[in-house]
């Protein structure tokens, strides 16, 4: 099943960012949305204005709309239940923002067999076309979740008996000396805000890394990719 | 000192992505750039279209020119001469292109205390504003060389006493197995090629992450992070 989007200036957007773009179809002759169709390898669909009334529900269309892949979308049970004979490994994001973010932590997840993703489902950035690509195809390989309530979400992982690794500054203990080797999942905080103060207070570890330089914090992909292979590495050692 | 840079597409561009505009001179009443520079809250100073024929040397600026603050550079002598006391740590990039991994590895440069990071003069991503936002700061707290021939270079370096560490597939030994206690260079490949077939060969070592998934490496920023991170900690145990 696809989704559907119409109005032109987002499916100019989506055009420009063609992945996971099915079908266009137009009842208007937009030379813009023509070239840039075609540049992508999209099928273009004529049809009249009617025709997209009733297909959208809606005339506020602008003559233009496009049907696009939904991403596949896992609850955090089917997550779990899909962890067997080794002990979980579950992100956690909290609002974060950047869909460049999302996208290459979603392909160090892939990289070190992370069992699963949760994000949110407002105030965040969920599964875009440039987290599609950017995640170099991980977002096919790897199960998201989106919780309306990461809190609560938190406590019922603590409940399945998953530990909780926040990121901040506040009490933090150096990253290394954890060993990693129950179950875990690592909250990653938004670009600019870090944690939010709920889901901290739910952490059982708040974690950092050493930093010896002028700025204060890694960008949040970079840090999850630290954060992800020392696990890895305490779980797999050389 | 600054860099003029004129045209009316530009500097649209480069008011989009404010960044060290220090002043915008407009011969001409367009008002998009007029709302880009008041929305970044650069200076407008009006002017006629002879001064700016005069202050550029040039007729085609489309009557509109912005001066833009020049990132300070260094040469590679100048990085080495500033190693003191501790073995050294540079990173080379091999044709980078994407300005937000460029500033997201000067980010983690400047965290994990970097001496320094050089570039590619052509065929690469330099100091652009893009750069300068993503680094948040680190543009101006990691020294930056930028050198024609990186193979040069490398073998420079080498005649100081460093040991380049690339990172790749062929005959890699894991990133682990290292103590990286020597003056160490570490060179980044471009984003889609790698690291190119000259440099790769005047490499001592080629890492390699551990990779479980189904992708096969992880974002440029990322890895170089984790790599760096690794060596840090070797350099720095717990």
């Amino acid at each position: 099943m696809g989704q559907y989007i119409y109005g032109k200036n987002v499916v100019k957007q989506l055009l420009r960012d063609a992945t996971a773009i099915q079908e266009l179809f137009l009842a208007i002759n937009d030379q813009e949305i023509i070239s840039l169709a075609q540049k992508n390898h999209v099928k273009i669909t004529r049809v009249d204005r009617r025709y997209l009334d009733k297909l959208l529900k809606t005339n506020n269309h602008q003559g233009v709309a496009l049907i696009k892949e939904e991403y596949k979308m896992y609850t955090v049970d089917e997550i779990l239940n899909d962890i067997q004979g080794h002990s979980g490994l579950i992100v956690v994001l909290d609002e974060l923002c950047d869909p460049h973010n999302l996208g290459a932590i979603l392909r160090t997840c892939d990289c070190v067999g992370v069992d699963g993703v949760i994000i949110k489902k407002n105030n965040a950035v969920g599964l875009t076309a440039t987290v599609a690509k950017t995640s170099a195809g991980a977002i096919d390989t790897v199960k998201v979740a989106s919780v309306t309530n990461l809190t609560k979400t938190i406590e019922y992982l603590k409940s399945k008996g998953y530990w909780i690794y926040g990121t901040g500054f506040d009490k933090a203990i150096d990253y290394r000396q954890s060993d990693y080797s129950e179950n875990v999942v690592l909250v990653i905080g938004n670009e600019g805000k870090g944690i939010s103060r709920l889901v901290k207070e739910s952490c059982d570890y708040i974690i950092k890394l050493p930093m010896v330089g002028k700025i204060s914090s890694l960008n949040a992909s970079c840090a999850t990719a630290v954060l992800l292979y020392e696990i890895y590495n305490k779980r797999f050692p050389l």
